[in-house]
């Protein structure tokens, strides 16, 4: 078996982004994405996949630009006559999205495994890129609320609306699973390897709790990280909440800790410039740069920088 | 429990129109359908019951009046996206009829039965009418073809556009399928049953094979059926083509000797009215008028002059 030079551990919208810059830079057929499934549930009987979807629709050019989520024009009938049916369709499911979710919960169900289903719809996108799901088991991601109770990231994200009353994140499923077959490996043998600009807690941190990856990342200790964190707040999504939660500082230096011991590198965003000499006090190469991945351009920017760190020793 | 009064057999489209000329002259809560399970399949993991469908949409008045089945003004976004991913997507399911199908897989999945999903579907529609599938048991309905092929009546119908090359139908499942509870009681308990206009090969036959309904129907004798065949035509779909197939005439008298021993009147079209004579030498009575339900008026004419010979002597 070949491996891909390149591998990133990747989550969602952020990561998405990096990836658009990535493939400017190193062509698909040399990258392996290694994508958090930590957010994975079932949607009435259907299997939805969120940051493998991200990834796919944004690599295909394809994603809802606006939202970072979900297909572009694409329309919600299917989703307003199941509200119409029952009560549990808070989630937004486009009807052109909804056909990877039906098409990989029947493919699923007969037996295909998700690396081999997320292939297939790679493919159908026109991606060349590796998207590698972290686990072929339940992996779900739980959040622990303040007042005790528990629920998956999604419906704290989405139909709570990601309040702050986060008490502790629990990856229990996560540590239980075994990775999808080729994880290890594509990590074991990459050349250059890289931890997108995703959230540390519920992206990252649920693909370095699946069984071997962590000890993988350890034995090499050369990642190299782009901060999902510009000026003390998160591009997108609750990370500030959920970086709060476990005493975290909300700062690019606050994730270096977080990586300490996996990575040799990492890549902030210039208006943190002065975070510098704190991350080369931790041990780390630092390289700041504008990362706010507003244009392809300075998409492919962060990817070179990245890259740059990665050719850089330990 | 409660029987309601007034029980009819039905299959889809035509037997959808006659009940709606039924519900006219009936209380909705007068009436409870028997109908066809033999054309259910799923597509890519979803259950679609196309009889009751049908039904249940133009109850509501929510039908696609243009083709008789799925929901008016519907849109095929999730198909058109379903169709890139896969080389199956043949069926024409609309993005709200979807929903429906979404919906009901996963209450089958559930441990839900399929009468209780069909009854919590209805009452989203505002159906009041009882809707009974004629089994919870898989009954397909198997088309041999001339080359000796077997396939579903959907692939018959759809995928290959209903050819005129059926050697023989095959009700083999339907005769093993234990009838749903309530269809036996149904029967036995109704003061006027009634046999839709629908097709009676592929629509009525396969509820006539379902585990005691025919020896139901034939203890009373007393059905009164309106015929599909209008001026040896039928009005939507094949029932020519495997009427021939099975040595049957074309005819509202042919239709009436597929049902002799179950049924003691027939309503016939105006058109027909030559086959009185024909009808009444088969000891049935019979009623000629206008079938072809174009609007509203003419279907609850037909349903008024089925409900006059209910009211006749067997």
């Amino acid at each position: 078996m070949a491996f891909r030079p390149v591998v990133a551990l990747a989550g969602g919208v952020g990561a998405a982004r990096f990836l658009t810059g990535l493939v400017q830079v190193v062509p698909p057929e040399q990258l392996t994405v290694i994508v958090n499934t930590g957010d994975d549930r079932d949607f009435f009987g259907l299997r939805v996949c969120p940051d493998l979807d991200i990834v796919t629709y944004t690599l295909a050019g394809r994603v809802n630009r606006e939202t970072g989520w979900g297909l572009a024009d694409d329309r919600f009938e299917c989703l307003g006559a199941l509200q119409q049916l029952r009560s549990d369709a808070w989630f937004r499911l486009g009807d052109r999205d909804l056909a990877t979710h039906i098409h990989r919960s029947e493919r699923l169900r007969s037996g295909q495994t998700l690396v081999e289903i997320t292939a297939g719809i790679a493919d159908s996108f026109g991606v060349h890129v590796e998207l590698l799901p972290m686990s072929e088991d339940a992996a779900t991601t739980i959040i622990v609320r303040g007042d005790g109770s528990r629920c998956d990231f999604e419906e704290y994200l989405v139909r709570d609306g990601s309040p702050d009353d986060v008490a502790q994140v629990d990856l229990a499923l996560a540590e239980r699973a075994q990775p999808a077959p080729g994880v290890i490996e594509a990590i074991r043998n990459a050349t250059q390897l890289l931890i997108c600009p995703s959230n540390p807690i519920v992206s990252i941190a649920p693909i370095r709790a699946v069984r071997g990856v962590e000890a993988a990342l350890r034995e090499r200790a050369d990642a190299v990280a782009v901060s999902p964190i510009i000026g003390g707040r998160p591009v997108k999504g609750p990370a500030d909440r959920l970086l709060r939660a476990q005493g975290t500082e909300v700062s690019a230096r606050g994730v270096a800790g977080l990586y300490s011991g996996i990575t040799k590198a990492m890549v902030i965003d210039e208006v943190d410039v002065d975070q510098l000499a704190d991350l080369e006090a931790l041990g780390l190469r630092a390289l700041a740069t504008q990362t706010l991945m507003t244009t392809p351009e300075i998409a492919k920017g962060v990817a070179e920088a990245a890259l740059s760190l990665c050719a850089e020793p330990a």
